[in-house]
């Protein structure tokens, strides 16, 4: 079971908040709202979203990591690996 | 009127596609998928804000700054002020 | 002229602070210092590299592209091409 | 010792690069070359640091985070409280 399914409804509670965001974004968009404005909110939402991936790489470390790293060395080893690919990727995007 | 409304319907589509990314994610969630995927997904849907972001900053520099300019350099230097600041947000978002 | 020769000695300061900075850095991996006090300082360099890239980019929409769009609209939208592109790296370095 | 201790000529070699290319930033604006040739030097600088950071961060979840782990579960949690934050300030630097 992925380490995430302890906080289920926190992440998914925050990512409904998220979707209606995005919808607040196009009624921004629709209403000809000014650009700034609609730059701050989009800030927001990348905000809140990057935290959402946080908290996920935060579980995922704790849980799947130490997990595989306690079956074997090469295990562990192999999820950082991925951990670390998907961190350098939230960097630059 | 703000210069988005030139790209007002392609920027509805892509917040509407971003919109189902977001509900993607709830469903990965729901679903217990694995966490390196849900983040996969999150860069994306944050790549893609930050691509509509660029685009509404670009639109804005090209018609509002520059309006703003025609009719005054003091009204010119307080939206680059505005957009610069508006930037540094985003880079930090 | 750039226009960052207005401020040029205050960004010669700033770089030979961050070059200080770094030569730390180098002296923090020599003396085996602790990994996560040498992110927090690798943060810290980052941060100020950027702060001195939002610096610039403000003066050079400030003058450049400005003194560009004085002279005819399609080099005001080269320049604006530029700038966008320029953000955008740094968005992403 | 540092977990970095395995890789510390390589890091050592890349800061020495950076601290060259932060002494060419200088020169650059010395000699007045044009903002955004000076910004995507910045960028490419940025870019260094940011991967000399990922890579510490490899060695130090490899090492210090996995060594802690197999002392005790609440020595594991501490430091990966410590890494997640390093993290997130450097997804906001």
């Amino acid at each position: 079971m992925p380490g995430y399914t302890i906080n289920r409804d926190d992440y998914l509670t925050r990512l409904r908040r998220i979707e209606g965001q995005v919808r607040g974004l196009q009624r921004m968009i629709e209403e000809d709202k000014y650009c700034i404005d609609v730059l701050t909110q989009i800030t927001s939402v990348t905000s809140a979203l990057r935290s959402v991936g946080l908290g996920l790489l935060d579980e995922h470390v704790r849980h799947c990591v130490m997990d595989a790293a306690n079956s074997s060395t090469e295990a562990g080893n192999d999820k950082i690996d991925e951990a670390i690919g998907a961190i350098e990727r939230l960097l630059r995007a």
